[in-house]
């Protein structure tokens, strides 16, 4: 049979191959050092105390976790992240307004899923998490780009698209934010600016996504509260995932939002996936129950502090000027401008060939094609000896191109 | 924040709750006889060995295992997954050739994301799986149901429909069916029909998505060969899944495609959940690879026979003359048809309160809302007692009605 590209959906033809999954395929392939990915360090997994949960889960409630369960989630697990929210700052009034998602990816397309027509503003920072945009992108949204500094999101020029939207009568769906540790860029909103955002949502009557890996991934003390934790109209919705903290390889993510929302959310997920494996959720109730994964922190940001340091070391030997570089407080990456007249599409082709290191270019995180002349790298799963090396390697291309 | 139905998508008005999944939630809260769900029997879960495997899958290759996984999946398991299909009769010409989903409904949630643009036609058999009307509903196609008798679908009706729908130009997408031992008529397509089918889908260029949940869980011996091992062109994408034998709470299924599909799909993937959880792929592989599967068969099919004859007896027993019902080969599932005046929503009222029994009423599983007299049985889940003490008092309910 022959399937023209007529035979699928519009929207297939949206649907956009992730460059990061790509790069982690060459990566699995040859001897190459990788800053791509966004892969913690498997020395963070504490593989015995799993297994010790999954045990004693299927010895006593094998019946229950090997069995379908309810859409939104285990009652254990969303009770035990009710607390951990609260520890984090985030008052939830019930476990119901808690829902279990199967990863964090899930819950990006859920929100195209019942937020998107057709249309429909996003607004999206500049730059920002590509898997975000990628599972948008098919609902086909118009994309607006938001300038950010080292402090996030520049509010004036916020309150001048917002403006402008309006003038136009746009509809805004929602604005989404990784406001800690911002992936790709690695750069934090200030609390001024949270409460500025909040008070504009409001005027301007927009939902606030707020995705949230990395906040308990902090390297230095500094003082931000959750959105979700300052929202007093119902209007963030926080997205979470266990992949940082515990383990990607559970595909377990989670939502806190609004009883309206998590209503739309749950009746989504039924058709996505039915349920989330309840053996899985149990081995994050276990985790968090007995503080496996808050007594792990401490670990994960030693570990992860040194790696930063070292790359930002390493850029500082190796990198030829004109060069610059976020300093991320936390998180996994560190976000590059190289001069602009290297393109990083162009340059990953020698780097990958010559060089043997592998990076994320970074013009596909901006939703308005600029970037050309930005490369995203993570530090936490390569060791620190290929850190050093792996930026020596990169410098020298860069070097050369100039 | 106030959300008016306006605030969301419009498919979002198409998101419906499975009356499934309703049934399920009653359930759970009090002393009710439930012959509803599609739930297997605790008693199939190999829990010793399960835990077994994941012992050894963490401790041999936890890095892997606890981290993300590529999109596709696994190739351990795509490799045994392989072996399992020539089993059933199916040649798979690659391992690229399939594809490892979280769960079969996120097959049908993909299958509309690639395949479904407003209008485009779908053809359903009547009834069918009420979880596959749900999820391809919000891609708003235009269902057209397909008449069945105890073979399957009737071939010469499907024709004069495929004629009538030529005629109009429309463009058929894709014919969803499951054929062997259906959800929820229970009946089986004839090897005959089968042949038929296929020249159909040649002749009017559609695709046929073969959803194949029960087809090694069968009760009497009978030759019937998968559609996707007599696709000749390769028009026929193969659904299956663990659920029903191994673990529905692992949340593992998978497609058997031609190349150029399961590359779409995989792209669907990415953005859905960029991949299923590696440490339960790692158990359907142990469980293909040591044989757990294969022998667990026998024992699943010996119970489950047991039950659909204790249900047939009690059927015989307790229920009042006008009412019919299928003899299913296989499956989990006894389809009943009670006189037309009882409509089988308002019996469910009496059933779920005065006599503590419930079932799926039929009339959600017809495209063409018709079924009002039909009801669906679970013999898969409830015990024998149950079996016999909840069809006495379906049999009563029933009666009062008349």
């Amino acid at each position: 049979m022959v399937f023209p590209e007529t035979f699928f959906a519009e929207r297939t033809s949206l649907l956009k191959a992730s460059e990061i999954r790509q790069l982690l395929k060459w990566v699995a392939e040859g001897d190459i050092i990788s800053f791509g990915g966004g892969m913690p360090s498997p020395a963070t997994f504490p593989r015995q105390q799993i297994i010790e949960i999954i045990t004693e889960g299927i010895n006593e409630h094998g019946d229950k976790l090997l069995q379908y369960g309810t859409t939104q989630g285990l009652k254990e697990l969303r009770s035990e992240l009710r607390n951990f929210m609260e520890w984090k700052g985030i008052n939830v009034s019930s476990i119901d307004n808690i829902l279990i998602l199967s990863g964090s990816q899930q819950g990006l397309d859920m929100f195209g899923k019942v937020f998107i027509d057709e249309g429909d503003v996003v607004l999206m920072e500049l730059p920002t998490y590509l898997a975000a945009i990628n599972a948008f992108k098919p609902y086909n949204p118009e994309f607006v780009g938001l300038k950010m500094d080292d402090d996030g999101i520049i509010i004036s020029a916020l309150e001048r698209i917002l403006k402008k939207l309006e003038s136009k009568h746009k509809k805004i769906k929602f604005l989404y934010t990784v406001p800690t540790c911002q992936n790709p860029a690695g750069v934090t909103l200030s609390m001024e600016r949270r409460k500025r955002l909040l008070e504009l949502a409001s005027e301007y009557d927009f939902l606030i996504i707020e995705d949230d890996p990395y906040s308990l991934i902090l390297y230095e003390p500094i003082e931000v509260a959750p959105l979700k934790s300052m929202d007093a109209e119902g209007r963030v919705v926080h997205l979470s995932t266990f992949s940082k903290i515990l383990s990607p390889g559970l595909r377990l993510g989670w939502i806190v939002a609004d009883d309206k929302l998590i209503e739309k959310f749950v009746l989504a997920k039924q058709v996505m996936d039915l349920c989330t494996s309840p053996l899985l959720q149990y081995i994050a109730y276990g985790a968090l129950k007995r503080k496996v994964i808050q007594e792990n922190l401490t670990k994960i940001r030693a570990l992860y502090k040194t790696k930063r340091d070292k790359m930002l070391e390493a850029l500082e030997t190796y990198f030829p000027d004109g060069c610059k570089w976020t300093r991320p407080i936390g998180g996994l990456f560190i976000f590059v401008w190289v001069p602009e007249r290297v393109n990083t599409k162009e340059l990953i082709k020698d780097c990958s060939k010559k060089y043997k290191v592998v990076y994320v270019p970074g013009q596909s995180f901006f939703v308005d094609g600029s970037g050309t002349n930005t490369m995203r790298l993570n530090f936490s799963y390569p060791t620190m000896e290929e850190i050093e090396e792996g930026i020596k390697r990169l410098g020298q291309a860069i070097k050369e191109r100039l």
